[in-house]
Parts: structure tokens; sequence; C-alpha cells
């Protein structure tokens, strides 16, 4: 049985919800939020699409007691528009960190020993934060982090060739923020460098805009929702097959010492390996920069 | 190829927008709204997905031209929070009378020649609109009407009796709206008679809750979405695949020559038959009223 | 996580792997056959679409040991050409008793203690023989028995009124073999009674068809594997999320003191309850008859 | 609509029907095969699950005009007992080429103008004859070649590295069949080159069993079915929603004057561009001679 907890009912986890509901990934759900009013709506939501759903799924609302056998929890906390407004995921920092340190308590004195992703934002600091708070290994605790930017890269990378995202491979690295950039000695389209067909003008254009992308979403809607919670569903995924996917998350980084973009194998017990890339030397330099802008947040919070 | 517009990208239509796009369900996605921001940014989100998407999916927008070959149209405009104020969906019918017959006009230019599935509000009256502005034949347009109402009768149902809403047969027939009632001659769990697990008290109930249970969700969340867009999705896949689904829709009905929420077959050219219920008189009188609440609103109009 | 185990890898259990694994139902499956050729054919031709599949999963051969902390394990071995030859699934008695009683015991020194969903014929026999040597709890053992066979009645009606056999209520009872027959007071179409759609001639033809459709499909293809496929699969996905779905499987009758098929609700627990049916006296007569026929083979076991 | 054709209803066009089927991506299905009984058997098992799929599906059976206006044909004519027997795809060369010309011919004659798919063996000569007989533009019909033992690779170097298959790039190329070979130039696991994680001996033996694991489950099964059907199921979806998907298939290659397999863009008019590889000078002359092969067979036929 698979067993998923989701903190946070803003229009992320939601979403992310109703994705686990719709595709059948989930055999109970368990839905937290601090508005009692909204996480009742979308369990009433939820639960009116029951007769056409292809699945049945049980859902159960502001039950942290259920976390404790749950094999996963969600978090997607937060207040997007903190963050839009300053222009900075670092917006909705100090509000995200008071959330993360009430919400790893919570969750470590339920006893859970399953495996968090994180969504919230500033995500590298406050994984880091909930990481703490809970007590949990590591490595059962990663982000989202540039796992959707690099989705952001591929997007963009496949519409100036006419082609499926799918087919470019490569990574976003560092702060799922302002500091991340392309590592563009690592992307590939249809085996070929992607070096060689972009000159740096259109590298540096495309790596602001795989950033960017995301706030022009949210100025028009809101908010972002689809890429967020697909992105994390496949790494829901990834850890119940125990599939031991490559794909650049929040993890903690041994070399910086922060959780920060990068890729790492994700299988049942969460990160199962960091891989180790051959950056550029103006690569690692900018992960290194990301990094020290990651640390010096959680830093001042002290 | 599945080629599918939906007109109205707020939160219902970008919700099955969604829905289509992660299942692998349209081949190529119109999407349009008055918003330019909204629905920009509803395509870049969808689009930020594709490099994680089991799926590819073309998606255009503001492409009224594309219109003219799509199997079929969704229309989802509206303001819900003018049904919501008012408490009665017949709050959003002159804002939607109005967009109905601009949008009307403006896929009847397209020379579109498909199934239109309407789920703008006043459900009933809004389809009607649509079929007498495009000139499309009645069958070829509907609306999801009780479809949605009754998945969600079914679901009170199921919880009341611990089971799989799934389990629950029968009809919420109507309005989509206030004046909308659970035909209870109609409804059966597990083979036995509704009639004869309720006393009257709890089908009153019921069937009041099954109407207010989506103002209960609009008011914590602002909106309904995942419930309507799973049954608009349901029509959508008995439209391609000529299913010829039993289920209730707003159709044509030509006892009440109006739209209404009533059994159908649902296959490629939308309503395929209306099939005639036994129900009993004080049903029967119940649906004529509902009929006269819908043709006294679209008479007003005139 | 979702652990299932299944033990036969002819057609139908080879089937019943694919399906699993291609929709990602699956995180461990565990492939078990006297045959070591098969599985291991078996196993790596679904190793080899992990590349192209939208899921990954953990497939195991041959490790019993592996079934002790199983949710689910499913049994389908037996050697169909049997039952085609005699044109009976009793013809596979014998050789299925004997294996049911080996597989049984060896599910019983696992410590296995989920559920058994039994495909292998005769479907009723060996379901018993299977909770009989595992000592399991009868509601934890049951089969997929006149799951298919309704759903093959479901498909003659629906075609015959030119329609999805999904408007099809009601069911096929007795033994997943020749004295099974279809309980028409509970069939009914679109809300209406199908005694009043079809005469008495048609009833039989209908009925002697959902039986003997089974047969024409073996007979052309030399075994079935698709719609029974499908049918386990439901059953499969019933148990995980504790769906409490109502459906006709071969479940323990304590009236009749036998395994047969039966509406039950299907939960976490197997057979949550079931549900007993109004049936005409005639339909009665006809199940009692065809519960004697199943005691009678199980008698002469002995 | 989703209209597409399956030429041969041998353990590869039924798997490939039932996947469609399964996963709802056809809404109509035809299903041609010279064994009468066989295609009936398979046509009334796939109607025999209609009731618990989660899809409806149009299926007709023997039906040549009814291709006319399909969007795809896959063709899965063979008899792999040919292949086995003689343990090389050419084994069913006489048989097939034979079948892929009256084949073609009645395709021609319905005045189809959709893609095709080829699966039939020896996969790329097969491809060629079609093409060739149908008349269509070369870009419209292609082979699944490679692109199954790509996955088979794939799926080696997961297994030897403990990790998801799809984490591996790159390709195998070539004749599916005995002269195709690994290039390993291409091959990247997690970024990095994978001819730095195996020496030549690994390679050579990797090479050799992506090949060779073909006849170890024909041998284990008496066929293969499940990983060709997923990647026959993976173009298909590629060329409805014109994905542009960057994948090895059986595809006519200017420079060497046949159908081979080698890295294309698939998309709605089937191949949309065959991209070129740089290939170290072994490499290329390992796919001369692959060419080779194909070709003189294909003379001999003259």
């Amino acid at each position: 049985m698979r067993k998923i907890g989701i903190i946070g009912m803003g229009h992320v986890g939601a979403t992310v919800a109703y994705t686990l509901f719709t595709h059948g990934i989930a055999d109970e759900l368990i839905l937290i939020d601090n508005n009692e009013n909204k996480v009742e709506a979308e369990y009433n939501d939820l639960h009116d699409t029951l007769a056409r759903n292809n699945y049945f799924v049980n859902v159960r609302m502001q039950d942290w007691e259920a976390l404790k056998d749950a094999d996963l929890i969600i978090t997607a906390f937060g207040d997007i528009a903190a963050s839009v407004k300053t222009g900075d995921r670092f917006g909705e920092f100090n509000l995200n960190a008071k959330n993360a340190k009430e919400v790893g308590k919570k969750i470590k004195e339920t006893g859970f020993n399953g495996v968090i992703i994180n969504i919230s934002n500033p995500c590298d600091a406050i994984t880091q934060i909930l990481q703490e708070t809970t007590g949990l290994k590591k490595n059962r605790v990663f982000g989202t982090g540039t796992f959707l930017d690099t989705a952001r890269m591929q997007r963009i990378v496949g519409e100036k060739l006419g082609q499926d995202p799918r087919n470019v491979e490569g990574f976003v690295l560092g702060e799922h923020g302002a500091s991340q950039f392309t590592a563009w000695s690592t992307v590939r389209v249809n085996n070929k460098i992607a070096l060689q067909l972009f000159d740096e003008e259109d590298q540096e254009k495309i790596s602001e805009q795989s950033n960017k992308n995301s706030f022009k979403v949210a100025n028009g809607k809101g908010y972002t929702s689809y890429a967020i919670a697909t992105c994390a569903v496949k790494l829901v995924q990834a850890v119940f097959s125990d599939a031991r996917l490559y794909c650049p998350v929040s993890t903690y980084n041994p070399e910086f010492k922060t959780y920060i973009g990068y890729p790492a194998i994700v299988g049942r017990d969460g990160i199962e390996e960091v891989i180790e890339l051959k950056l550029t030397a103006e690569e690692h330099q900018k992960l290194e920069a990301s990094a020290d802008k990651i640390k010096e947040h959680l830093e001042q919070l002290k």
C-alpha cells in the first residue's frame, strides 16, 4: 500500500494531490494545512471525483498521527505571493523557515521514518531545515530543487530546435532560485553537445529564461502549479519503485555543506547516491557562489 | 489525431487542460481566454511539464482558426465569484449569456463542426445559447450538467454506506443548480433499491448536500475544479472513442423544450440518444419545475 | 510500496504481470513458475521494456521467501489445454488440485499474511483448496470467478443494444464454469430492467454465450488472457486502495458452504462483505445446483 | 480520433493491440490476420475486457477498407519460429518478403496515406519492401529496428550499474539482427561516457547480449512480445502527438541506400529527420557492414 502525506494545500500541494489521485499512484493520501477551510475544500473536491475517477483513493485530512507509517511526505507549504512580490524565492524565507521548523517538529513527533520530498521555497534552505528538525537521515530528505528548472531548460532548448524536450539532456544546477545556472557542459541534444548548438549569448538567454519563466507564470496565474506537480510526482514514483533514477534535485552536498540542486540517484531511501559531475571551472565557481548564497541565508537565520 | 479546444482558462478550463495533458488524451490542445496573461501563464506552465510528462502534447493558444478542424471544444468561461456571491449559478447568467453569444458566434465563424461540451454556468441555459449561436445540431452541443451532481450524490451515498461511490447507480436530474434533485427511484446501491436504504429525511438531506457541496468547496478554495474536470474528461473520452456511454448530462429534452440534466447515450456525435426514465409523478413534477426555471431565465434574456 | 507475487507464468500470469508493469500498479513483482525457462523468459521480456516503460518496477523471480511480506499473491497456475480438451474447466481439476496444495503449502511456509486472488481453474474449487492449505482467513482468499463471466455478459448485452458494456449492471452467478448462469433479475441496462429488454430465448442465448465465449477464444488462440488479466488487475487495485468495490467474485458463501461466484465488497482485507441478493426461486435453485457441482468435485477429491 | 490498423495478430500484434487498448491510446483498432480463428479470438478476448477497461475502444477485424483513413498501420506479420530455428531473423525473410509484398499491395489499394510502423522481421529489409510496395513516401514508413535492441542495451547497462535503464543514453545501430552493434561512443550513463565505465571486454559482452537476449526470451516463451510491444506503442504515441522524439529506428538512410537502425526524429509524418551521428571509424565500418548485409539479402530477392 502506498501512503503519502502532503503538508500544504496551496495550489501546488493540491495539484500534487490531484495528480496522484487521478493516476492511481497513491492508495492513501493525508492532506494537511493550517487553513481548515482550504484543506476541507480540496478534500471534498477530490472526493467528489471518486465516482468518475479510474481509481479509488483513501483521503484523510489534518491527521498528523496518520503520517507515522506513511512512506512519503511531500511538503508544499508557503506563500508564493511573498516570493512573487520580491521577485526572489527568499521572499518567503522567514515565513517558511518558521513553517519548516514547526512542520519538521510535528513530523518528528509522529515517528515518521520515510522519505520527505520538499517543494516549499526557498527550496534548498527549507529542505535543509526540514532535515535538521525532523532528525531524519540526510538522504531521506530532499527537495525538488532544479529538477523543475532543468525541465524548463529542456523545454526552451526543445522549442528552439523544434523537438521533444525529452530529447534534451543536462542540468540546471545550484539554488532553485536566482543564482541557479544551466551547466552547459552537461547539456546534450540528440547526442550533440549543446555548446556547439548555441552561442554564448543564446546560452545566457536560455539560462536566464529557465529561471525567470517561473515568475512569468506566477505573474500570469498568481502561482505555478502544473510543472512543479509533475516533477514532484515523478520523484514520488522513483521512490516507491526504487527506480534509482538519475535526476537533479536539491540534495545535501558534502563538498558545499548545504542542500543544493545537483544530480543524484533517487530510490527507495531517497537519495541513493550523489553523482559527481565534471564541471568546467566557471561552472564550479557558479555552483560554489550559489551554495554560498544558500548558506548565508541559513546563517542569518541563526 | 485528437484535437481539442478549451475556451476559458479559469481554474476549471486549466484543470481540464492539465488532466488531458498528463493522461495523454489530447494530441493537440488549443487554449483560449480573454485574459492574455492568464492563458499565456497556463500555456507556459503546461509546456514546462513536457520534459517530465509521459506524453507529448501540442499546445497552442488564442488560435480561434485552429478550432476549425478540432474534434471537440470544451467551454469553461465565466466568473464563479458571481455564482458564489449570490449562492446560485444564475448569478453568472448575464455575464455568461453575453460570453456564450460571443463565443458561439466566433466558433461558428471558424466553421467548426465537431462536438461542444459546455461547463460554463448556469450550465443548461448556457449550453442552449451555445447551441443556438453556433447553429450546430442539438445533439452536437451538450453540457456537463448533473453528471457532476450525480457524482456528488454517489459520493455521499457511498460514504454513508462505507463503499466505493462507483457502487452507486442512479441520477441527479434537472438544472445543474438549485432546482436539481436526486431521482431516488433511480438510485440503487449494490443492486438494492436506495429507497429502502434511506428514509425520507435522509433522502432529502443527501439530495440537498449533492447540490450544496459545490458551494462548500467553492467557499473553501474559491472555486471548484477537480471533480468537474474529471467529469468533463470522462465525457471527452466517451466522444472520442464513440463509447455510447450512459450518463446524465445537460441535453436538449424534447418534452421540456430546453437543455436539462437527464440521462443520455454519449458517443462520437455527442448525444446519440436520450433515454427516457420511468420517474415517479413527484419526480416528474420536480423535473418540470426545474425545466421551467431554466426556460424562464432564458426567456427573460430575450 | 505495493508488492505482488504471481504464481504461474502461463499466458494469464504473464499478462497480469505485463498489465501491472505497464500501468505502474506494482512497485515490486515476484514471478514464480515450475518452468524455469518460461519464468526467466518473461522476466527478461519485462525487463527489456524498462527503458521504454513509463514506470520502473522491481521484478524478481522464483523467490518464494520474498512473498513473506507481499501484499497480494495472484495464483494463475494450470494447464488450460486440459480444460479446452474436455470443454470443462474441471478438466484441469486433478492437476490443479495438486498444484494448489503444493502452492498453498509453500505460501503458508513463507508466513505470508496478505490477500490471495486466485485465477486458476476450476476457479471456485481451487480457491477453496488454496484457502484451506494456506490457512488464511476465508475473506483473505478469493477468486476472479464470475467477475469475468459477468464482463462477458455485459459485453454481449452491450453489443446487442449498441452500447458501452459499462452501461450494463447485473451478475453472472455460480461456478466459473458450465453451471454458471446470468441472474436476469439483477441485470439492468440504462436503468431499465433487462428482463423487459430480452425475451426468454434471448436471455437463454446470452447466458450460454457468456459461458461459451471463453472456449471460443481459447480455441482460436489456445488460451484466454486479456479479459481475465484486466479482471484480476481491477481486483488488485480494489484491494490496494481499499475501494470496497462491489463485484461478483468467487467468495466463500456461508449458505452453500463453498466458494462460488456471488457479489461481494472487495477491499484491503479481500472480501469485506458478501452482499445478499434477492434472487428469484429459479435463480436460487440454479445457484444451489451450481454450488452442489463444486462441492461434489471437492468431495471426490477427499 | 485515433485510428490504428494492426496487420498480423501473432503474439506481438496482439500485445500491441492489448497495450493500445488498456492505455486508451486508440479510439479505433482494425485487426487483420490471415488466420481467421486467431484474429477472431483476439477480437473477442479484447471485447471481453471492455466492461473492465478504463477506456472504450472500437475494434473491427479483417476490414482492409477501414484502413483507408487510418492514421497509422502497424505491421507485425511473420513466423518467429523460423527465426528462432535458424537463430537469425533472416530465417523469416522469404516468408515475410512474400507477406510484405502482399500486405503492401493491399494497403496501397485501400488508398491509405498515413504512417506505417513495421515490426515484422527481418525488420529493416521488410520495412523497405513495405515502403516500395505501398509507394508511400520513405519518411512515412519506418521500422522499430534497433529501438528495441537499444532498450535491451540500456537495461543491461542499467543492471550492471544498479540503476534505472532510463539513465542510460546511446544507441544500438545497424540491422535489427546479428550484425547490429552498440555504438559505444554514443553511450552515456549519468552524464558519464560509458567508454570509461566499461572495458573493451565488457563492451563486447554487453553488445552481444543486447542482441542475443531476444533469442533467450524467444527460446523460453516461444516468442518475444512485451518489450517489442512497448517500443512500438512509444512510437505510435510519438506519431500521434507529433512529439519529434529522438530515437533509433529503422529508417531509410541515404548514405547507405537502405533501411537501417539509426537515430531519427519521429513525429506526425513518421521520420521527420535523420540525425547524423559522429561515429568512430570502427563504428562507421560496422554500420556499413550491417547495411551491406541488409542490401545483399534484398538483392538476392530480385
